[in-house]
C-alpha cells in the first residue's frame, strides 16, 4: 500500500495498549516530527468491553469492540496486536497478513509457535511483521540481531529473560526466604500472576529463547525444542550454600547455537558472582550474546511492564514508517540546527569527594566548614587519618552534600589560601546514578 | 546507483581493515547468503605501502596505494573508511559523498567534528553514511538509538566509552598502584598508545559522547561542547578511600540531555559499588541510556579492538546492502527450514551442585564417590555440615567436575537407592559462563 500515512489499528487496550495509545497521542511530536516524514495516526482501538471507562486522552469514536471495524478498514495499514494469548490473536494476525497490512506484535507465544510461518508469509506478501517487544520488552535485542550484529556467527546466548523468576530468586538470594514466601511477595507486588505456572516453570523464558534462537539460526524453532526446568524445587539453604561457594542462583535461558550441536535449555543454575549476569537484580532482564567477531555483548534493562514494552512497540511502528517512506537504515531525516541551551559545567551540581593535607590541630575543620558554609556547601561525612604524612600534617578526606561546581571551586581556592591547609590534593565528583 | 552488487573500496588496512577484509573474504557465506540477496564483494583496498607483505587471503591485484583507484572507480558503490585521523580521511569521505557513494566509517573524530554536515549532505545526495563502529566498537548503540529506542525521550547517558582509561582505573582500584605504573602497564599490553593524551585526557570519550548526544538531540554537537577532565591527577590513595566509602572511581562520559538544559561532560567520578557501571572491568565499555518510556538500558561489551570493530562495520555494510535491495527493517530474507542437529539435554555436560541428607557415619562419602566414579563423575569439592538436621543425619553438599547429564542422572538414581542416603534434596547445574 503506497501511502504517506500510517493509520494504526490497535488490538487490545490493557496496560501496554494504554501506554502505546498515550504515547501515540501525547508524544506524537517525537514520534512524528523527528525521524520520518510519514504521519503516524492512531485510527482505532479494539476493546473487550465497550462500556468500560477509558482514559481521557482516548476519544470514544476511536474505540470499538468489533474486530472487523479494524480488520476490514482499508485505511488501516498497520495492526498492533496486544491481545496476547493464542488463537484469537493468531486469527487476527493471519487476517492482517492476508490483507497485506503491516504488523507489530508483543506476542511471544505466537512468535514462538508460529513465527516461522508468519514471517515467511509476511515476506511473501511484501509486508513487515516486527516483534521487538516479544523478548525483553524494550531492551533492544531483536533489532540488533537483525542489524548491528547480523554479520556474526553467534554461538551462545545466556539470558535472564523472565523478570518474575529473577525477582523471586533475588529475594531468595540471602538464603533466608522460602520459595513459597518469595512467590507470595512477588504476587502481592504484581510481579507474578495469580497462576504463576508459565513463569516459574520456565515456559515464558522458553518462548523467548526459541524466538532468539530462530533468528540466530534463521530456522523454525519453537518452545518445544527447549529443555525446561522450573525454580520450584530450590530451597533457602541452597542459596546459602551457593553464596558460601561464591555463586548466585539464576534461571538462565541458554542457547548453544553451533548449527551442528544445538542445545536450548531453561533451568536454574549456579553462576559465579564475578559474572555480570549474577548482578542482575529484581525484575530486570539481561541478555548476553557471544559471537564471532563481536565477543561478548550484554543488554540489560527492564524486561517487562507497559513503559518498557511500549518503547519497543513504538520503535517498531517507526521502523515501518521509515520503511514506507523508504528512508531505511540510520538516516536522520530532518537534521536540525537549532540553538541548544547548554548548562555551563560550573553551574552543574554534585556531591564531591575531597582529600587535603592540613595542619593537625584543632580549628582546621571548623575553618574549612565555615568557608564551605559561606558557599552553601555542607559536609556529608569526614574521614581523618594521618596516613604516612610528615609531622603535624594530617590527611583529611570528606564528602560534601550536592553543591554547585562554581561555588565549590571558589570555596576551594579560599581553602587553599588558608595557612592551616597545606594543599588540596584531590577533588572528584560523586555521581549519583540512582 | 541501481545495482544488485555491493562493491567495496576499503580505505586503510590496519588491524581493523585486515579483520574486515578477512571477514568479507572468508566469512562471505554468513555475510552474503543469509540476510540479503545483494552480493557483497571486496573490490579494492587502499594501503600506504604497496610493497609491504599482506595476508595470504588478500590477492595482490586488489591492493593499491592510489586513492583514485578507488574513488574514481565507478563500479565501487560503498567506501569503508578506516584511515582514521582528520584531514585525509575527511577529503576522501567528502569525495565519496559528492560521487553519491555509500559510506561506512569508524572515524569518531570526523563524525564528532563534521558529522552534522556530512550526514546532511549524504541525505541530500540520497546515500547512507553509517558509523556504528565510531562509538563502543561493536556494541550496538547507534543502531538502537536510530531504531529500537527512537520513540524515547532520552534524558541521560552515563557511559564508560574509553577502554584505555577503564583499564588503568580498574588496575588502580585496589589502591596500591600509581597512575604512572598503571599507564605503563597498559602501554606494555598495547591497551594504551605511546602518546596516551587522547585517552587519558578524555578527548576520545568526548568525541564519542558528542556523537551520541548529536543523535539524541538531532543537532550539531561536537567535542568542543563537552567539558573534559582527565584521569592523570588521581592518586592511589583516592582509590583506597573511595573503596572504604563504598565507591569505585570511573571515567564517565555523561550527557544530561533535556534540550533546555544540556550538560555534556567527561570526568573521573566516584560511583556507588552497587551500580552496574562500577562492575565494568578492564578494557570493556558500557553505555547506559535513561529514557522515557524505556527506563534504564545498559549495553556492555568490548569497546575496541579489530574483532569487535569489524562486527559493527560489517553490520553497517549489510544494512546498506539491505537498503539497496529494499528489504529494510527486520525482515529475514531467506527463511530456511533445514534440519537442525539438537543435542539432547541429557547429553550436555556441566558441573553440578548437589545437596543430600545422609547417614552421619564413616563410609558414606566413599560410597557416593564410588557410584559417581562408576559414571566418570569426579567430585570437585565437598562441604559437609549438620545444618539443623535431626539426629544422625548429616547434610552433604558437593560440587562435581563437569559430567554428562545422563551419567549424572543414572548415578543419582543409584545413590538414592543406597540405605546410607536419606534423600537427594537438590541438584543444580553450574554454568561456567567464562
Amino acid at each position: 500500500m503506497e501511502t504517506e500515512n500510517i493509520n494504526i489499528g490497535l488490538l487490545g487496550l490493557g496496560t501496554v495498549g494504554t501506554e502505546v495509545a498515550y504515547q501515540l497521542i501525547h508524544n506524537n511530536n517525537i514520534i512524528n516530527n523527528q525521524k520520518s516524514k510519514v504521519q503516524i495516526n492512531l485510527s482505532k482501538v479494539l476493546v473487550n468491553d465497550i462500556n468500560k471507562k477509558r482514559p481521557d486522552f482516548l476519544p470514544t469514536d476511536k474505540i470499538t469492540d468489533n474486530p472487523n471495524d479494524i480488520l476490514n478498514d482499508n485505511n488501516i495499514n498497520l495492526i498492533v496486536e496486544l491481545i496476547g494469548g493464542d488463537q484469537i490473536a493468531l486469527d487476527m494476525i493471519n487476517q492482517a497478513v492476508d490483507k497485506k497490512v503491516n504488523i507489530v506484535t508483543a506476542n511471544k507465544l505466537i512468535m514462538s509457535k508460529y513465527g516461522h510461518e508468519l514471517l515467511t508469509r509476511a515476506k511473501n506478501n511484501g509486508i513487515l511483521l516486527l516483534y521487538e517487544a516479544s523478548v525483553g520488552a524494550g531492551i533492544p535485542i531483536i533489532g540488533p540481531l537483525y542489524h548491528s550484529l547480523t554479520a556474526n556467527h553467534i554461538n551462545r546466548i545466556n539470558a535472564i529473560i523472565n523478570g518474575t523468576t529473577n525477582y523471586i530468586l533475588s529475594n531468595m538470594s540471602t538464603g533466608t526466604q522460602t520459595f513459597e514466601n518469595a512467590l507470595k511477595q512477588a504476587q502481592n507486588l504484581g510481579y507474578a500472576e495469580s497462576d504463576p505456572t508459565s513463569d516459574i516453570e520456565g515456559i515464558d523464558a522458553a518462548y523467548k529463547l526459541s524466538i532468539l534462537a530462530s533468528i540466530v539460526l534463521n530456522n523454525r524453532i519453537t518452545e518445544e525444542d527447549v529443555y525446561r526446568e522450573g525454580i520450584t524445587k530450590l530451597s533457602a539453604v541452597d542459596f546459602k550454600y551457593a553464596k558460601d561457594l561464591g555463586y548466585t542462583i539464576k534461571l538462565l535461558a541458554i542457547g548453544e547455537l553451533d548449527p551442528e550441536n544445538v542445545s536450548l535449555r531453561v533451568h536454574p543454575c549456579l553462576i559465579s558472582n564475578d559474572h555480570l549476569l549474577a548482578k542482575v537484580e529484581g525484575v530486570y532482564n539481561a541478555i548476553e550474546i557471544q559471537g564471532n567477531p563481536i565477543g561478548n555483548i550484554i543488554f540489560h534493562g527492564e524486561g517487562a511492564g507497559p513503559k518498557s514494552t511500549s518503547s519497543a512497540i513504538l520503535g517498531d511502528i517507526i521502523s515501518i514508517a521509515n520503511n514506507i517512506s523508504n528512508k531505511g537504515a540510520n538516516s536522520p531525516v530532518n537534521i536540525t540546527d537549532t540553538t541548544i541551551r547548554y548548562i555551563d559545567y560550573i553551574h552543574t551540581s554534585s556531591s564531591y569527594y575531597m582529600r587535603m593535607s592540613v595542619q593537625d590541630k584543632p580549628g582546621v575543620l571548623a575553618e574549612i566548614s565555615s568557608i564551605l558554609g559561606k558557599y552553601n556547601i555542607s559536609i556529608a561525612s569526614v574521614l581523618q587519618t594521618t596516613h604516612n604524612q610528615p609531622d603535624n600534617i594530617a590527611e583529611l578526606v570528606m564528602i560534601t552534600h550536592p553543591a554547585v561546581v562554581n561555588n565549590l571551586n571558589t570555596a576551594i581556592s579560599q581553602i587553599e589560601k588558608s595557612n592551616q591547609i597545606k594543599s588540596v590534593d584531590s577533588l572528584v565528583r560523586i555521581e549519583d546514578l540512582n
